[in-house]
């Protein structure tokens, strides 16, 4: 119960379904006097809103936010910023034929078991629809870092087997799947349009980059920074694992190659000693001992292949009784590129609410 | 601040340092009129303590653990239980040469920058030693479990490179790595030994499988039952990554391998329809939508390599000075055999809680 | 920060300002299957709504609430209610020739110290007008309570010094002070309207009974019943006072006049022992170490002279100069009546998510 | 369940019996580099602890208490501060006679409702004595306040129909009943000697005053700074209500009364303009809007008559039988002097965790 909110002092409420009247959030804990506009809003919403290439769902969602409270005369106040957006494109008329079948792969099933009513309508609450809520809350959040110099980057580091060899920032945005690696990315939207035409979907790896993290941020020994990330990132629908630094690597490694060594680095004058410390590597990811140490916070999620596939499955249904079902409606059939604007988010939410709980 | 409690129905707060007078943990919300005993918690204490092998720290701690409050006669009254276990061993003299230097890999820096202070006695309250009030409060929570037939086995799978390429449970407790692969282990423990003997350490992989959990379970969309159990266990010291079901493979796979087909198995009479769901695979690792599916919760993790080494290493100290440093005192050359208890501890206080959550 | 929840497993998160765009509150933890509808939730927010009567505020809102989300074919799914009612008759003209000055008996001066923003159309997020989110959660609650039996009832008990003598609930809705005694109900209202003719406002105590309420309630040591009733009643606006059973009266007795005797009742035969025990009087209120007793639970709020007043009085303004000011407007010149509902409803929250947390 | 917290950011858990081994409390979220000794816990402890007057229990309890973390080289460090009380005059004998009756005006029927266990020995968890951690915790809380220049005190106002009319800070610790006037002080402890040599105990009101709390703390709307504290006080077991300024006179009042006017205040040249605003009257008790207004906040608890009278009472028994009932054993025929360190603790506990949570 009552598991829809998120953060301590910067904290999240979303609510809304798939096919429902709309979709919102309620950020409580914003600091004031932060201006803030619907346009800043909007353009993370655009990058997660669906039919806006080849590789993604068609559902033309245009995702239009509306700040309701909490924004006087361009600032925020202090009070809590509530934001809808709308449902428009609404044809539940797909899920009609499977309206009492469990769909393989989905939460179809375990909805059912644990709340005993299934809204069949794009997967009600489980939808990945939900989690407009959450890019909008975490463009509030990206506002209030980037005041401090801290940024969020995410970007598709692999698709399938094909994995980004270049890590060029300013790549990510200039093609369909997010791919840091111009080449990489032409490789990439072939292989999704060849699943898709097969009826099929694929995984990935996205990795999420924080820079200019001050050290300090993670209360330990349970609200630690990786965490509170670690959970933040899992709670996105298809994320099955959540790795930071050398991640999955360290098991392979030796102490001897693992530990970050320090070093001073010479500054400016200005400067004071705890600024000055630099790692010689980053296998911690940027996190020691559940605080963040300055250095880039690097986290990769493991992303599951949609489990919408038009491929026939073998399921049962609420009856109790063994069927076969397609999953027609609108889909991606690689749900990174748009699974990277929502772990900006949930990694904006986190470090936002760490910044707040570290200056208390 | 205020970051030592998790879970929020049955709730556990831990306290207590590496070199300090005691180490101990409140169990607030276990139900009333279970039967426990000093007994019940002693034995997941003895998985976990130290000096019990040849490839473990030989720090000589019984952690003999005491029950302060919240039974009697007996039986849990519904009023917290707190359990304390004295330091005995301490030696902090091998950490005077050391008293201003940040060691590389663990948290003396981050620590030192976020409290201003450093209490360099062996990590101090970063330090492995905290996980002990961990193991007390999940082995309460492992008895709440098992009287509803739920089971929290962990194992080591992976050290370095090698793999256990067999799971027999019953193996697990034999060898002193906790490998399920009796052939396995004997590897593993030759390979710790030698990087022992060079002064350095080494990585690998636990697995933990919950069997019997029933379906329902987790509170989407933030308190999903899988983002509780990535908190919990990056929660833990040398962890780096926790995946679930087929985790990072993932994204390798196609929609159509990775949906774990369902089908209705033929049951007794008493057997209800939900209950009859079964699937054919379990790359989900159990959990759909963030809600338990009632098949076996499997979660694999990270373990870095023991950051204390006796290999030199570059490093700076509080005065921000650069400075060379060999880590002495008593470590473990790999921390996988240890941080299997803490790893099933904290699954256990993960699932306990969401079982109060869903009857609620 | 982020202080607009209340509640842990039945959770209210309300929003919005009294001339902003739209108010609302989002229920998480609702459980699924109650049938809810947009009527159940309207009925209590007429009791709210002003412009009922000759001693309420002219301010004339319909207060229409909308459910946009956790509601499915009429009944809830288990997922957040999101409920919203448009804001339409704003006038925020008599606002702006005090745009500047802090109005006494107001948290104008004590949002600008904390927030260092002033929204001075009608208080904004500490205007009373907040409360209309309460109700709305509220109504979802009683529904809840209803099921099991639960009533909660509040009234007027007294305005200045006049005080009801007689206690008949039938009364309470058909006079506009929504006093039990029909004839002290007249010499209220004639008090009220002095009152506001004479520029001024007028103070009074409100009583809510909850009945039907099983014994067993409440979580000690902490989060009593009757610790989360004071916290709750204690947050609405013009609250000065919380009391349960004797209240302030108990400092006056001795314990043997105090204590509650109990006795057996003669029952039915289905009834168990536990409901069998009775109390021969009710000092306590209904609350025993912070536990529900199955008695009826008495509580009595402090309610402060509405702060709006057109006699002149001296304040200072936002430049730290002294100024007079007449606070023009639509203001209510005894809030009690309206003040009925908003402690209703905050009854029903705290008892229905002290429901859950019991069950679990 | 998991009732045993308070507070966000400083936030405590209490544990212990009254007849158990120990009782204590966790202080999670205490700042770094505060100077804490057991002496400053101690003087705490020793202004609550039974056997020190004539009008109160004749237990003797030292009430030594032992830090076990969170202390080193005589400053806190961040990590959490575990305090042990133990229990050494314990005398159980006294309870034996009525281990199967409820006591009239004890938790004892309502415990055993609830979790389905007695624990008769003194109460257990529901005893008065597990105060002891709240005023431990208390006292660390004083410390963080005092080096802000904010004081807290508390004193009994009322006794029965006898009411202090001086207040005299420097009385409160020169008589047995802690009243801040002399001569009042005087009959107070006659009336309680009378009450007691009749078997019976008699009621009273503790007031508390913060004074030099900084204007901005709160959070509203339903964490405000008056239902946090209305919370945190009336979660002490004897109180059964909480008023804070003018409290339930205000109901007497006009608003033209009741309003706090303000001023400017000339004041030296460094202080700024927020700082020189001050309010004619305090009747809003120090808080307007749930947020601290920079005046004295004043605050008083209804204190009911001890329940442990030794006058013959009827009662009911766990079998469902009706009985009478004798309470002997060592009690306080008022309890007012010995709470007002526990109301002065939990006040100090509430305006901590506001200070860390306004600075965030």
């Amino acid at each position: 119960m009552a598991g829809n909110s998120f953060g301590k002092l910067f904290k999240i409420t979303t609510w809304g379904e798939s096919h429902g009247k709309a979709l919102g959030v309620i950020i409580d804990g914003c600091p004031p006097m932060l201006d803030l506009s619907e346009e800043d809003i909007q353009a993370e919403l655009d990058k997660r809103a669906p039919g806006n290439s080849e590789v993604t769902s068609p559902r033309k969602e245009p995702d239009r936010v509306e700040i309701l409270s909490g924004v006087f005369e361009g600032k925020t106040t202090g009070a809590p910023i509530s934001l809808i957006i709308k449902n428009i494109d609404v044809d539940s008329s797909k899920y009609e034929k499977i309206r009492d079948i469990f769909r393989p792969g989905h939460a179809d099933y375990t909805y059912f078991v644990k709340y005993g009513i299934r809204d069949h309508r794009g997967g009600g609450r489980s939808s990945g629809r939900e989690t407009v809520g959450r890019v909008a809350a975490g463009a509030v959040a990206k506002k209030i870092l980037r005041m401090r110099g801290i940024n969020i980057t995410g970007y598709t580091k692999q698709i399938g087997d094909i994995t980004a060899s270049v890590i060029d920032l300013n790549e990510i945005e200039k093609n369909d799947v997010r791919c840091p690696d111009k080449n990489t990315a032409h490789k990439m939207i072939e292989k999704i349009k060849e699943v898709r035409k097969s009826g099929d979907s694929i995984g990935g790896i996205v990795e999420i980059i924080a820079s200019g993290v001050p050290p300090g941020l993670g209360e330990p020994v349970f609200d630690k920074l990786n965490a509170d990330i670690a959970k933040a990132l899992m709670s996105i629908g298809a994320v099955k694992g959540v790795e930071i630094g050398a991640g999955f690597k360290s098991a392979l490694l030796l102490g001897s190659q693992n530990n970050d060594e320090m070093y001073i680095k010479a500054c400016g004058e200005r400067s004071e000693s705890s600024e000055k410390v630099k790692f010689k590597t980053n296998n911690s990811g940027g996190i020691l001992g559940g605080i963040s140490n300055g250095d880039d916070i690097v986290v990769r999620i493991a992303v599951k292949p949609t489990a919408s596939i038009s491929k026939l499955q073998r399921s049962v249904d609420i009856h109790g009784k063994e069927r076969e079902i397609r999953v027609e409606g609108r889909h991606d059939p690689c749900i990174c590129p748009r699974i990277v604007p929502v772990a900006e988010a949930m990694m904006a939410v986190v470090i936002a609410d760490h910044l707040l709980l570290n200056i208390s």
